[in-house]
């Protein structure tokens, strides 16, 4: 808190629990905020409870993630004259998972993400932070429903592509110079029914161990990386 | 916890907080706990944050992770007739990155990890569940010195090659079929300069956004699954 305080980010206000002991790290957030002109507001322990980023009786309010539309992510590919490459998250909910998942999306120039308005998370202060602050360089668009956006995007010419463990095709063995929505599922399940259906390619994370998938974020990374890598070379 | 009781893992006993209401979850932890045989003791709520993993005023005690030697790791490679694929780890804190890979690193094979035993996140029980099992499987290491353990390696025929931002070479374009060590830095500043210096070699990942760096967990998984993938076609 103390460290997004001092970089200048979106802090709307901070609250405080009453009854919190003027000392340590509280002291310094409440510099901090004083220095930054972020006002502090004292409240009742378990107003605390109602927001997402707290720590022993402090909390940051920052200001909501500033959403693109799905036709600025494909704006943007065009600009860059590039085939388009979009990420579509079906339900991932791990905060963590999202910002590395993000974080490795704006390394290599993902045109946009699409994420579900609901059952998934959205763009947190935590995600933010996961993210390493790649989300404010990304173009990142909230769908109602998502299956009905990759339908759409399958119209405007894009390939649908899921990643899913039971797929036969290999990540690796498909040309990924087409314009592309890869779609990763959620940590526990996977890709949705429907979701599946919607694709038009699933393609698999071979394994050679005992365990039987990886971390969400760490296989959506994968992927991408050899997306990338396929279109640089080609 | 309780999924831990459970499926039957390694928890020595159960400590609960004294005062704690004898209902919801806590009650069904102690089923558990009585159905599989562990031992259960009351405790004062200061003990319980001696404990790693603890929630809402129960904890559970595992028992230690049952480390391997580096020759156990290397004896693995030779039985599996194939060239060493080591991953060293140099001061990876974060327990859920540890896990991640860890989880990839069982799913292609890793014959071994190297985890250094200061200032890194050693095989807990977060660690275990991060991995999805993965550690079960997994031929771990952990070492009183880093460096010298590479030498050691280095000696035995083992290339030893570290992840580097300011690496000149790319990952995907050196020949990784021979006998190799990986070696993935902390989240936070990468390799130490003295790793840095025991390696034969640097590579890294290229990066076309605003980030400058991936989550490590991330960034070594995307290296190990290029190392298995162009050993399988090869």
């Amino acid at each position: 808190m103390l460290e997004a305080l001092r970089a200048g980010e979106r802090v709307k206000r901070i609250l405080v629990a009453r009854g919190s002991r003027l000392q340590g790290s509280l002291a310094d957030i409440l510099d901090a905020a004083k220095a930054g002109g972020v006002p502090v507001r004292w409240v009742e322990r378990q107003e605390l409870d109602k927001v997402g980023l707290h720590h022993q009786g402090v909390a940051a309010q920052v200001e909501g993630y500033a959403y693109a539309s799905l036709e600025d992510c494909l704006a943007r590919a065009r600009r860059q004259d590039e085939p388009a490459l979009l990420l579509a998250l079906d339900a991932v909910q791990d905060v963590h998972n999202l910002g590395s998942l993000l974080r490795t999306a704006e390394a290599i120039g993902v045109h946009g993400v699409l994420l579900p308005k609901h059952r998934a998370a959205g763009v947190t202060a935590t995600v933010r932070k996961a993210s390493a602050g790649a989300v404010e360089h990304l173009c990142i668009a909230q769908v109602t429903n998502l299956n009905r956006a990759l339908d759409d995007l399958k119209k405007a010419g894009l390939w649908i592509v899921g990643l899913d463990m039971a797929a036969e095709r290999v990540y690796d063995e498909i040309d990924w110079r087409m314009p592309v929505v890869l779609v990763v599922g959620s940590e526990g399940r996977g890709l949705s029914r429907l979701t599946r259906e919607t694709c038009d390619l699933l393609v698999r994370l071979p394994m050679g161990g005992k365990v039987d998938s990886l971390n969400a974020a760490v296989a959506g990374s994968i992927v991408l990386y050899t997306v990338w890598r396929m279109r640089n070379k080609a």
